[in-house]
């Protein structure tokens, strides 16, 4: 059974002690360009810089007191590495991340910084799977996959809940889409509360596998990682594809110089830091028609994990 | 008489329908380092990308509907020129700006995106301030100054206002100066609302005409223009220097690499966007002592106007 409305209110319940209720931001310059009322939830400000934070909060805060004791467990090298390692932290137990030996030293100081325990293994699926199997097997640790469970998906649904809390009467709801766990939680969330809302998953033209996925009927591997929206180069899971076949209304593709444009708007005229996986929904606004002139649309911004050190090499700084 | 707290509450009554409420964010990363709780009260999301709307609107909103009718009327090539081409926008009635033929293109097509009518002037104070005079001679607009006016210093402390309503237990509230009408409102707000507050301006050192003000006991002009906290080049004016020089605890320094070392921080570890200026005061709670460990510290943002052109450029956008 997949999560419900109910599992994301109890999450939001949860996790709401460990969390920033972040700001809804509106642009008027924005909102002329897309002829749209578009409010942003923005999930850059949240801790960890990025929504990873709920449903990693969400799964750790579930676990009982036994298996807690016993820790958690995951690959990644990304967002959901540095949550989990916080999320564990904030419980007072330990996280087993496995890294490949090739991730960025600042990933690396993220989940260290957290209190991770990072294990090392070679930069292939095999061995990240082998690492994570045989930390579970030596700590009896939980795993914790980064999208693909029903309480991250659960937790990774507050954000809309939040959303429609604050602007309640909402035509659409747009979200960026890789592995799901934020698209599913955000159709759970958004279609719970009002079956008529509009629900749209975004995702970079070079990494359409969630819209092939769909068009094909079964999960539809990534291909190899081009795409700017370095957080979306994930295929979608067994338990998301699921949830996003029967929910969702389209995927919705951008072009990367779409992003790239996309994403400076955001910087220059909303003033905030994003990584370009959240401006994806921007993007489709401003460029495919989805007859959503003059109504009221949410935008989950999914993070504010972007590399702003070459602004100020330009600096000297 | 210079304004009292009873003038900003009514500012705020008059300006709330055409403003933004900007959220107050906080930064567990910036708080271990500070080794205080700051809350930074976000101008950058503010219309026009800074506070200057605040008093602008409410110069606008108070003239009588017969002035309002010839107009008002300022010199600036800031964030003051757009903010009263968008409140007189919104009262409907015209804004003539006096800008220098050397105004940036960018500048420029802010005021005149916002209807603003622009007059040309030769670069000096001279000519600025001639071609001022001829326009309300020959308009019968009204002046409005970019901080040296009642109603715009009044305008200016509603930002302190709002953060002490969401934020009533602060110890501290520091606050950039140029000028210096953002700090005379947040002293009057401030100090209105709660005496024992400790109100600070922070002041590039390399632009520290309203330390060195403070110190002679008479307005010091600035020093030509090469801090690159450009929002805080100006020198204090004959109305707001009397009220900082009554209510003002300290005007602590800040060097340039300190200005851009936190702006940094902002950027990559609170994920806005702010122009150098609104640095200022993060740049003095990580370098200087005023006694803040452990305290509640609130921090105007002032505004979010920075050049982000060569973050893109690197790019290739």
């Amino acid at each position: 059974m997949p999560p419900t409305l109910s599992d994301v209110r109890s999450a939001h319940k949860r996790i709401r002690p460990f969390i920033h209720r972040t700001p809804v931001l509106t642009c008027s310059a924005i909102n002329g360009m897309v002829r749209a009322r578009v409010f942003f939830k923005c999930e850059n400000f949240q801790k960890v810089g990025a929504f990873k934070i709920r449903g990693a909060t969400n799964a750790v805060q579930s676990l009982s007191d036994e298996a807690a004791a016993r820790g958690v467990v995951t690959h990644s090298s990304g967002n959901h590495a540095a949550a989990l390692a916080l999320a564990a932290h904030r419980r007072g137990i330990p996280a087993y991340i496995v890294m490949p030996t090739n991730a960025p030293p600042n990933k690396r100081e993220a989940v260290a910084g957290y209190g991770g325990r990072i294990t090392f293994c070679e930069p292939t699926q095999a061995a990240r799977e082998a690492a994570c199997d045989e930390l579970v097997r030596s700590t009896g640790a939980t795993l914790v996959h980064p999208y693909d469970d029903d309480a991250v998906i659960a937790g990774q649904g507050t954000a809309a809940l939040e959303l429609l809390e604050e602007v309640p009467d909402l035509d659409a709801v747009l979200a960026p889409v890789g592995g799901g766990g934020l698209l599913s939680g955000t159709l759970i969330a958004a279609k719970g509360v009002r079956l008529d809302v509009r629900v749209i998953g975004c995702e970079p033209a070079l990494a359409d596998d969630a819209a092939a996925s769909l068009r094909e009927g079964r999960i539809v591997p990534a291909r190899p990682p081009v795409t700017v929206a370095d957080g979306l180069r994930t295929s979608l899971g067994s338990k998301t594809f699921p949830i996003i076949r029967e929910l969702v209304e389209t995927i919705a593709l951008a072009e990367e110089g779409e992003i790239l444009a996309a994403l400076r708007l955001m910087l220059e005229r909303m003033k905030v830091v994003v990584e370009p996986s959240s401006a994806v929904p921007l993007a489709v606004l401003l460029n495919r028609s989805l007859g959503l002139a003059g109504r009221r649309v949410g935008v989950i911004v999914s993070g504010g994990n972007l590399d702003v050190s070459r602004l100020f090499q330009s600096w000297g700084s």
